[in-house]
C-alpha cells in the first residue's frame, strides 16, 4: 500500500526489461516499430513495476470528447466540423454518435458508462429526465450546443442570439418594402423558436405593422411541414410577398411551394432562412439567411470541455447571428404586388 | 520477468486494497460512485500487483475507429452517420476528424501515432505518398470508402458501382426522349469520375447516339465549377435538354445556371445528380439522382474494421447504385425543343 507507482522512472523500466530508454518510450507512445518480443518484455516490466497509471496516461494521451447528435443534419455536420478542428489542434478526438430515438440514447449512455470520456457535447433536442439523470451520474462535464430544450441552469449551454436573428431577418424584408411578411416557426415547444418568432413580432411592431396571425405558421424545423405551411400561406387571398423560415431546411420547403405555385424567387416571393448551412449557398437562388456561428459555437464548446468544463461566471453564452444577403430576397416589385392582388 | 500480469485476480486486488470485489469492479469500469480515497487505494493495488494490462483493457472497452474526411460534406455526413450506427451497436466509437489540407492530415497522423486506435476509415480524395507511408507504419487496419484516389491493391476499399450509375443516369434521360444529353464530370484525375463518364458514353453508344465532346464538361465535384460548366453548356447554339451531373452538389450548380438563363426545371431542362445526399429531396424541384449506398458502405467499412480488418477474399467491394426518380427530369417536351431551337 506504500508504493507510489508514479515514482517508477523510465530508466528503471529500461533496466528491468534490458532495453534502452528510447525503446521504453516507443512502447509507452504506442509506436509500431518495436519487435513483439521486446514490446512484451517492456510491457511486463511496466506492469510488474507499477507503472500502471502513468502508462495508461501515456498510451492514451488523446482526450476524447463524446458528441451526441440527433440525426446528422447539415446543422449537426457544421458543429462536428468545428469541434473536430479544435480537437485536432489539441491532439484530442471527437467521438460522434448520431441517434434517431430514445433507444439510441440509451445505448449511447451504456457505452459511455463503460468508457473513458473527457466530456460530452449534446447537439440535440432534449434528453428525457431519466436519461439526463443517468448522464449526470457519470459526473462528466457536459456542454449543450444551442439547447432547443428547456434551459437548465445547472448545465453549460452555448447558443446563438435567436431573438436578434428573428428581428434582423424581418427588418431586412421590411427595408425591402415588404409589408405582408409571413413566418414559419420552428417547433413551438422549444425556446429558440419562440425567440425567433418574438424577434419577428418586434420588427413588425417597430415598423408599426399590425401583427396578422394568419401570416404565422407553426413548423418543426423540417422540410415537409414547412412545405405544407408555405402552400397554405400562398393560398391566402392576400398572400405574403415575403416569408421568413426558421431554418434553412424549412426555407427549402418554401422554395418548393413557390415552384408548385408557379412563383419565381425572388421576383414573386422573397425568402429568408436561418442557420446558413453550406446548402444555403448551393440552392437556387442562393438563400439569404441568418448565419448562426455554428463553428464558433462548436469551438467554444470543445475548448470549454478540454479546459475542464467551465466557461467562467455564466452558464449560458449566446453568440451573435449575422444577416447574409444572397439572391432569395429583393425589393417588393410592382409585378409581384400586382400578381398578388390578381390572385 | 516471470510474473504474468493477466493471472492477478480481482479477488486478490480486493484483498490487498481491503475493499469488496464489486468495488474493484466499479473502479475497473470507471464508475463514478466510489470514494476518492477508496479509488486511490484500489488503483495502487492494481498498479502494484501488475494488473496493468487488464486494467487498461477493462477501463477502455470501447474500441475506437478513426474516420478521416476531407471537409464535412453532405456526402461525408452520410458516411459518418452509417458508421456511427454500427459503432453504437458494437459499443464502439467513431472518432471523426475533418481536414481541409495536408497540414491537417499531418496533425491527424501525429495524433493517431500517439493514441490507441482499432482501425481507420479514410473518406477523402487521396493521401500523399509520405502520408500513406506514415499511416502504413502505424500498422493499423485501414478501409478506404469510395477511394477517389488510385486504387491500392494492398488496401481494402469499398465503393459504389460508378460505371453502372453513369449508365443508368444517362439511360433514364434517353428513355425520356432526350437526345442532347450533356454531362459535367467529377475531378478527371480520379477513377470514379472516369467510370461515371464511361457509363454515360456507353449509354449513348447503346442508343446509337453520336458522342459530342462539346456536351462533356470537366468538373471537380464542387458547386462553382459546375455552375460555370452549366452556363457554358446553356450558351451552346444547340444546347442540351438534359444534364447529368456527377454529384448532387454539382446538380445544384446546374439548377442555378438554369435559373440565371430563365429556364424552368424540369420543363426546359432535365437534371440528374449522383449521390442522393439528404439535400437532394429538399431542393426545388426535388432532384432525380443516382443513390450511392453511403450508409451501407459505411456499415461494411466499420464492421470490417471491428472484425479485425479483413473483408474476405477480395480487397475491393462495389455496392450497387439505384436510380431515384424525383421531379427534376421529365419527357422531352415540344416547348423545350422549340425554346432550344429558337436560342
Amino acid at each position: 500500500m506504500t508504493a507510489s507507482p508514479q515514482r517508477v522512472t523510465m530508466a528503471a523500466i529500461a533496466a528491468a526489461a534490458e532495453v534502452s530508454v528510447p525503446t521504453v518510450s516507443k512502447v509507452l507512445n504506442g509506436r509500431g516499430d518495436v519487435a513483439a518480443e521486446t514490446r512484451t518484455r517492456v510491457e511486463s516490466a511496466l506492469g510488474e513495476m507499477g507503472y500502471a497509471r502513468s502508462y495508461r496516461r501515456k498510451t492514451q494521451p488523446a482526450r476524447i470528447i463524446d458528441l451526441l447528435c440527433h440525426e446528422l443534419s447539415p446543422w449537426a455536420a457544421e458543429i462536428i466540423s468545428g469541434a473536430s478542428a479544435v480537437a485536432l489542434a489539441a491532439k484530442s478526438r471527437i467521438a460522434v454518435t448520431a441517434v434517431s430515438d430514445d433507444a439510441g440514447v440509451d445505448l449511447w449512455l451504456k457505452s459511455l458508462a463503460a468508457s473513458r470520456t473527457d466530456g460530452v457535447i449534446l447537439v440535440l433536442t432534449e434528453l428525457s429526465p431519466p436519461h439526463r439523470n443517468r448522464l449526470a451520474a457519470l459526473q462528466v462535464p457536459v456542454v449543450i450546443v444551442d439547447p432547443v430544450g428547456r434551459p437548465d441552469p445547472e448545465v453549460l449551454t452555448i447558443g446563438a442570439a435567436n431573438w436578434a436573428g428573428g428581428l434582423a431577418a424581418t427588418e431586412h424584408l421590411l427595408r425591402l418594402g415588404h409589408r405582408r411578411v409571413a413566418t414559419i416557426t420552428g417547433s413551438p415547444a422549444v425556446p429558440c423558436s419562440q425567440a425567433r418568432l418574438d424577434g419577428y413580432r418586434a420588427a413588425l411592431e417597430r415598423a408599426e405593422i399590425d401583427f396578422d396571425p394568419d401570416l404565422v405558421k407553426t413548423g418543426d424545423f423540417h422540410y415537409q411541414s414547412a412545405l405544407a405551411a408555405a402552400l397554405e400561406l400562398l393560398r391566402l387571398p392576400d398572400r405574403p410577398t415575403a416569408i421568413f423560415a426558421a431554418s434553412d431546411v424549412q426555407a427549402m420547403g418554401v422554395y418548393e411551394a413557390a415552384r408548385q405555385n408557379g412563383l419565381r424567387l425572388p421576383e414573386d416571393l422573397s425568402v429568408v432562412g436561418f442557420d446558413d448551412v453550406p446548402m444555403a449557398q448551393w440552392v437556387s437562388p442562393p438563400l439569404t439567411t441568418l448565419r448562426q456561428p455554428l463553428a464558433e459555437m462548436a469551438t467554444l464548446a470543445t475548448k470549454t470541455l478540454l479546459a475542464g468544463g467551465t466557461m467562467g461566471l455564466q452558464n449560458r453564452v449566446e453568440l451573435a447571428t449575422t444577416l447574409i444577403v444572397r439572391s432569395s430576397t429583393q425589393a417588393l416589385s410592382r409585378p409581384a404586388a400586382r400578381k398578388r392582388s390578381r390572385a
